[in-house]
């Protein structure tokens, strides 16, 4: 037997870096192919595997498929593990491994620890607002003062002007953190503990929170928001009321499939609250060159994660590292 | 944020050499834990991860999961793609992942490239020949001329004395090569392309092929033997015709969820003829001692391959390997 080439291994750092020289645009290119290729059938993606554990509480998810054609198959592995901070490492975990589809070799590892995983959760909520934001935004609204919710805001920046940023969180501490960090960055920020706040004053929302109850009330609503939820991508959580799905004009999901499992819309899902509703996946939305919002338009997007981002952001970090060599 | 520690990475070779000086017996009790760990209700396991490929044909699948009060959660993943040795390559690769289970840290990634996947199986067939062997083992026939129904026999050396082995396979060419390796290794072989030879000769059958069709038939059995399938590992495959599962007094289990859905017994399940038999998994035989067999019993063993036998072994590298240190 020919001994097989050790797999090449990619370390944060270096993810980092390249990270660094690429603009967003380009992120979004690879990412918006992720959700086409998805919502076309080119895709092979079985369930999600997830774990859970107790104590400490935390989850772990596993996301895999190929693009049929393709040179790769990956395997995504991501954890959350909420008390982590404590001991001064960080919630979020994991690794992208990519293999050759034609043969199982694994090829390279990326050992991103969960970066990616952030990066091109980020890039999609960009995508979400490329589409589907307002013609004006007033302001933005961030629900969440994490680390997804400042990539959020970062990526946000490539495709919406608005620098007004309302924030809302549970920890004085941490939106003062939040503030500072992303007021470096060119946001105007302003903090809040009152979530209602934010659909009062924000008419382009991302929710980006691990809640397992509504933080975000229909009644509270300005006429022509648009709301992306990003948090909700294990089961229990939730982040919107359900009369705001009932109120919604049109409801965007990464995946129909899974976001009926997984998503912000599986409780509405259960209830059979949804029959009426408009659900588009936004792979079709992109395909068929956006939405054509009216003025009063209520607007939602739920993303859970699909393993084709983690595959197309696997093959950018791979053609980079490629290039550099 | 503290940095994380760069997680270890161990190679194939490392691991061979951890091996070598390795007896079965040592691998045989973490082996066992594996199987009473899961029957005890211990070990969260979920469903097996699977992906398909059709050109060229292949399969990868993805076991995971922990034992509560353990150090560790694993991910192993395995594939096959059977053209590989066409290009010079082995047909299976895969590695084990082992992550801290209190922080969700990657600790350790081994590199093993399929073969502590391999040699649980291996290990796991021994177990079973330890407990439900015939006393007197006339002959060893082993259906399969592939690598681990090499590993299959080595391992079986430490649990049964019989060296005269019958071996069924399709090609000349490979049973040769079978024949060359294992006659070095102490054996006394026999090959034969009749599959219904190894029936009427042997009295210890172990099945390790990738078939989907029966190739072994009650008509042809002993008295009194006993059978383990190895090779019904992914949906699809089948080596025993189902009258033997039938006839069957015992009928020993890896994991009855698992077994229902990809085992071997799977089709049986499906068509409702194991109603009356008697189902037991591995874990419970160890556990209770062992299964006391009549002369005339005939039994079976069907090993999908669990998750907790990927925790053990990844335990069994890690401890060794820091030892060393």
């Amino acid at each position: 037997m020919k001994k097989t080439a050790m797999a090449k291994v990619i370390n944060r750092f270096e993810i980092e870096n390249i990270l660094k020289e690429t603009t967003p645009d380009t992120l979004i290119e690879y990412i918006e192919e992720a959700f086409t290729s998805y919502s076309s059938g080119l895709a092979v993606v079985p369930p999600v595997g997830t774990l859970s554990f107790n104590s400490p509480p935390g989850d772990m998810h596993i996301k895999y498929g190929y693009i049929q054609g393709d040179s790769y198959y990956v395997v995504k592995i991501a954890s959350g593990f909420y008390e982590n901070p404590l001991l001064g490492l960080s919630s979020s975990n994991g690794l992208n491994l990519v293999f050759n589809q034609k043969t199982g070799v694994l090829e390279t590892i990326l050992l991103d620890e969960g970066l990616l995983t952030d990066i091109r959760t980020a890039v999609a909520g960009a995508i979400v607002s490329k589409y589907l934001a307002p013609k004006k935004v007033e302001a933005i609204g961030i629900m969440g003062s994490g680390i997804q919710a400042r990539w959020q805001l970062e990526y946000l920046k490539s495709v919406v002007d608005c620098k007004k940023v309302f924030v809302w969180g549970r920890s004085d501490e941490k939106l003062q953190a939040y503030k500072k960090d992303m007021t470096n960055k060119g946001f105007d920020i302003v903090t809040t503990r009152d979530s209602r706040l934010i659909g009062r004053k924000c008419n382009l929302i991302i929710s980006s929170t691990p809640s397992t109850s509504p933080i975000l009330f229909e009644e509270d609503l300005q006429k022509g928001v648009h709301i992306t939820a990003v948090g909700a991508d294990t089961i229990g959580k939730q982040e919107l009321d359900l009369t705001i799905l009932e109120k919604a004009n049109l409801i965007v999901l990464d995946s129909k499939k899974q976001c009926q499992v997984h998503g912000e819309i599986h409780k509405a899902f259960q209830k059979n609250l949804l029959e009426k509703q408009r659900l588009v996946e936004l792979g079709e939305i992109i395909s068929s060159g956006g939405y054509s919002r009216r003025d009063e338009d209520i607007t939602i997007a739920d993303l859970t994660g699909i393993a084709t981002q983690d595959i197309q952001i696997s093959k950018f970090i791979l053609e980079r590292t490629s290039k550099r060599e």
